[in-house]
C-alpha cells in the first residue's frame, strides 16, 4: 500500500489565512482590527476612478472587469444577500491608471507595479500602466474569501506590489504534440474552456487573448537543428546526409552553405516578424548535431574553403550569424538557447541568452558566464515542468534562487527572469493542465515575489489554497498532496 | 530546450497493423489472403446464436451489445455507405454462451476464455461464460479498423484467447482524495462520462456497473493502522498515545486490547460483507506503527499479561487473528498486505497475500516466501502507477515477469496475478485518468497475454494505437511519446 508523508499531512490541516494571495505581494498591510466588509456580487461593481487616464472603452480593463465580475457571480450558491444587514458592504473597486495607453502590448519594459487599498469603500487600485492594473485586479480577486455560509468578504488591506523579475515566462511546446487552441487559451488564464495546424487567425486570437491578460507571446522558430519536419515542405532546405560517397536518404540540420537557405529564412521571418508583435523572437539554435554535416562532401568542401578546419561550431556560427542579421534587418531583438553563446557566435548586445542545460557544470556557472560577458540571461534549467517525478516536486522549483551565482551586482541585474518549460514529448491536451498547475505557480511566485519569501510550509498552505482557487475557476489543477477543496473540480 | 529520443521517434512512424488488439490475444490467425468485409453501423447487429444458453434478457450481454454498437455509431463521420457496393458486408456477430448464468458476479474462478471467428458472415463468438463473451466483444471491437476514407473494415480472423492470470486488478485510492462517482465509473470502462461521501447506493451502482463489464469490486478496509480518520467517528476505537505517564492527545492504531474494538469490527464487517458480493475482502494490515502502542501503559500491561514481551508484532497478530475469525464467520475469504504474513499471523490457507514492498530484499523473494508457505500471492510491488517518473515508465511495468522468482511449479501456480495501484496522495479527479491510461494497459497485457509477448517496440506501436482507441472513446489517455491520433481527445 502507500507510503505517507505525515509531516505534510498535518500541514494540510492548518487553516489558510483568509484572502491569501499567490504570488505573495511585495508589501501587505492588513487592518490590525481585522475589519472587513461583505461583498455581494449583485451590489458590487468595478469602475474607473475620475483621476484615471484610461476609462470606459479601454478593452484591457473593460474585459478584465467583466471576467472578474463573472468569477464572483459564478462562484456558486450563497446564503441570501439580506441576512446580515448590519455588516458594512463593499460596493466598488475604482481603478486609476496614470498613462493613457490601452491598445499596446506588454513588453519587457512594462511597469507592472500597482497599489491596492481596500480599507475604505470604494476600494482603490492605482497603477502606472493597464498591465499593472491587471496584476492588481488578480490580487483583488484573491483577497475576496468566503465564510462557512459561503458569503463573500474582503478584509481591509493595503498592498504595494511589483514583480521581482520582468520576464516570468511559460514555454509551451506545440510541435511534439498539437495543442488545441482551447488548451492554449485556457493556459493563458481562461476559466471557462470553449486538424493539427494553427491558422494565422488562431495565432492572432492567441496574441490578443494574451494581451488582454497582460501576457506576452514570444514564438520560437528553432534552426538550424530540430527542423526534420520542415524537410518535406521545403525541399533543399535540409542537409542531405551521406553514407560514404552516396546520399543515405536521411537529412540533417538546415543546409548552411546554400543561398536558397537564407532566402527561405528571409521570407519565413519576414512573415513571423509581422505576425508576432513582441520585440523579441526566439531563434532556438540548440542541439545541432554535426554528424550529417560531417558526412556531406559539399559541406566538407565549404568548410575547407572557409578555413573552418574540422570545427563545425564555426559553421553553425556562420549560419546563426547570417540568421541574426536577417532578424536585425526586421528591427527585432532575439532570444537564443545557450549553445549559441557557448559556441562564441557574435550576437547583438541586447541578445537574451536562454539557459536550459548543465553542460559545463551547473547552470549557475552558465548564468555567471553569460552575464559576465554582458548578455542578459533567461533561466529555464531548473524549471522543466515536463520532467515530472514522484512527490512534491514543486518544492525544488520553488526553492531555486535565480541570482545565486558568483557575479557582480551588474551581472545579477542582467538576469531578466525565468521561464517554466513544458516540452511536449509526453504532454498533450489530455494531461497538460493538471501537469502545469499548480506547479507553475511555484515558479510564478519565485519570479514575482520578494527573494525572502521562501518558507516551504507557508508556501504549501498558500499554494494549496491557490490550487483551490484554480479549481473554482474551472481549471483542473492537480493536488499538491492529500486534502480537499471546498469546491472540487467539476468540469469533469 | 528538450531532449529527444530519436529511436522511438522513428518507431512512432511505423504503421499499426490494422485491427491490432490490446492486450495481445493468445492465438490470432489472420486470413492469409488478407480478406476482409466492410462494416456499416447501419447494417450491423449483435445477436445471440441459437446454440447459446443465454439470450435476449441477459443484461450483461444485451447492454454490452448496446455499448459496442454505440461505439461504432459514434465513431464519427464516414464516407457514404453505398460507395463500395462490390465489397462484401459483415452484417452480424452472433454470440454463443454455453453456461446459462447471467445474473451472477465474476469471481476468481470465472472462465474468461473465448473463441472468435470473423472469417464468415455472421461472425461467431463462443465462450463458456458471459464474462468470456465480454472479453471477446472487446477484442471484436478492436478488430474493426478504418481506412483513409474512414470506412470500417473487419479482417477475416480466428482468435482463441484466455487470460494468463485470473487476477488482473486495479487498486483505486478513494481515501487520500475523494474520487467523484463518475471518475470511478469512467475508470471501470465508461466511454461517455455523468459532498465527499459514497452512499450505499453509490457503492451498489459501482458494483453493478462493474459487473456488467465483467469487473470484480473488492473493497479494502485497512486496520489496525491507517485508521486515523476513523477516530472522530468512533470514540474509543483508536489507541490513546502517551507522553510519559499522561495521554498526549494523539491517537495511534486501532486499540487491540478492548472488546469494544472487536464489537465495532463485527458490526462494520457484517455490513461490508453484505454490501460487497465478492468472496474476498481486503483487510489491509500494513504499516502498523508500534510507537503509540508502546507508549500506552494499558497496552504494556496487556503485553505482559499475554506474555508477548516487547514483541509488538505478536500484539498485531493477536488483533489480526481475531479480525480474520470475524471475517471467516461471515463466510468470506480475505486478502491481506504482506506484513500480515511477514509477522507470522496464522491465516486461513485460502488467504491471498498482497505483495507490495521490498523490505527483506526484492519483491521476487517475498513472492517466493509467500508461495513456498503455500499461500497465494498477488503482485503489486512493481506496479505502483502513482509513482510517476519522466519518460516511458510504462516500459518497466510491461517488462515485469510475475513468475520470475526461485520456486517450484507448484509455487508459480500460486501467483494469481497482479494489481496496478493508484494511490491518492497526489492523484484526484483532475489527473487520475491521464495518469492511469494507457500506462495501466501495459500491466493489463502482462497479466492477460502470453509470457512470450514482451517485445517493447511491437508493444509500443500497439499500445500507442490502443491509446488512440481510448481517445476515440472519450477517455483522456495521455500520450506515450510524440505523435498523434486520427481522433484526438475532444472531451476537453
Amino acid at each position: 500500500m502507500a507510503e505517507l508523508g505525515l509531516a505534510l499531512l498535518l500541514v494540510g490541516l492548518v487553516p489558510v489565512p483568509a484572502g491569501a494571495v499567490w504570488p505573495q505581494p511585495q508589501l501587505v498591510r492588513e487592518s490590525p482590527g481585522g475589519e472587513r466588509c461583505r461583498l455581494s456580487p449583485g451590489q458590487f461593481r468595478f469602475g474607473y476612478a475620475r483621476s484615471s487616464a484610461v476609462g470606459p472603452g479601454c478593452a484591457v480593463l473593460d474585459q478584465a472587469f467583466a471576467r472578474y465580475w463573472r468569477l464572483l457571480r459564478d462562484a456558486g450558491p450563497r446564503a441570501p444577500e439580506d441576512t446580515r444587514p448590519w455588516e458594512p458592504l463593499c460596493t466598488e473597486l475604482l481603478v486609476s491608471v496614470s498613462t493613457p495607453h490601452c491598445d499596446g502590448f506588454p513588453d519587457m519594459d512594462s511597469v507592472e507595479s500597482y497599489k491596492l487599498s481596500t480599507s475604505e469603500d470604494p476600494s482603490l487600485l492605482s497603477s502606472e500602466s493597464v498591465w499593472g492594473a491587471l496584476r492588481g485586479l488578480e490580487t483583488f480577486s484573491q483577497l475576496i474569501w468566503r465564510d462557512e455560509d459561503r458569503m463573500f468578504y474582503l478584509n481591509k488591506t493595503n498592498i504595494m506590489d511589483f514583480p521581482r523579475f520582468a520576464h516570468r515566462g511559460l514555454l509551451l511546446d506545440t510541435s511534439r504534440h498539437y495543442l488545441p487552441l482551447r488548451a492554449i487559451l485556457e493556459t493563458l488564464g481562461a476559466y471557462n474552456p470553449a486538424t493539427h495546424v494553427y491558422t494565422l487567425n488562431d495565432v492572432k486570437l492567441v496574441i490578443e487573448y494574451a494581451r488582454l491578460r497582460g501576457i506576452r507571446v514570444i514564438s520560437e522558430f528553432d534552426t538550424p537543428g530540430h527542423t526534420l519536419s520542415w524537410g518535406p515542405g521545403a525541399p533543399g532546405l535540409l542537409t542531405p546526409c551521406y553514407a560514404g560517397s552516396i546520399p543515405s536518404g536521411a537529412y540533417g540540420p538546415v543546409n548552411p552553405i546554400l543561398n536558397t537557405t537564407y532566402q527561405f529564412m528571409t521570407e519565413l521571418f519576414r512573415e513571423v516578424s509581422t505576425v508576432f508583435p513582441d520585440f523579441y523572437l526566439h531563434l532556438g539554435g540548440d542541439e545541432v548535431d554535426f554528424t550529417c554535416w560531417r558526412s556531406n562532401p559539399e559541406i566538407q568542401a565549404f568548410m575547407q574553403w572557409m578555413g573552418f578546419g574540422q570545427d563545425y561550431t564555426k559553421l553553425e556560427s556562420f549560419y546563426i550569424q547570417r540568421l541574426l542579421n536577417i532578424i536585425s534587418s526586421y528591427g527585432k531583438g532575439y532570444v537564443v538557447w545557450q549553445e549559441v553563446f557557448d559556441n562564441g557566435v557574435k550576437v547583438k548586445p541586447d541578445t537574451i541568452i536562454h539557459v536550459w542545460r548543465e553542460n559545463a557544470g551547473p547552470y549557475q556557472q552558465e548564468v555567471a558566464r553569460v552575464t559576465k560577458a554582458g548578455y542578459r540571461a533567461l533561466l529555464s534549467a531548473p524549471w522543466y515542468l515536463n520532467r515530472i517525478s514522484y512527490g512534491q516536486d514543486w518544492q525544488a522549483a520553488y526553492q531555486v534562487e535565480p541570482l545565486e551565482f558568483e557575479g557582480s551586482l551588474e551581472q545579477k541585474a542582467l538576469v531578466i527572469g525565468g521561464e517554466a518549460c513544458m516540452w511536449g514529448e509526453f504532454v498533450d491536451v489530455t494531461n497538460l493542465t493538471p501537469r502545469l498547475w499548480p506547479r507553475a505557480g511555484a515558479i510564478a511566485e519565485r519570479l514575482w515575489s520578494n527573494k525572502t519569501v521562501r518558507d516551504l510550509q507557508d508556501a504549501y498552505i498558500r499554494l494549496a489554497d491557490f490550487r483551490c482557487t484554480l479549481l473554482r475557476r474551472g481549471i483542473p489543477a492537480q493536488p499538491l498532496f492529500t486534502g480537499y477543496c471546498d469546491a472540487e473540480y467539476s468540469g469533469f
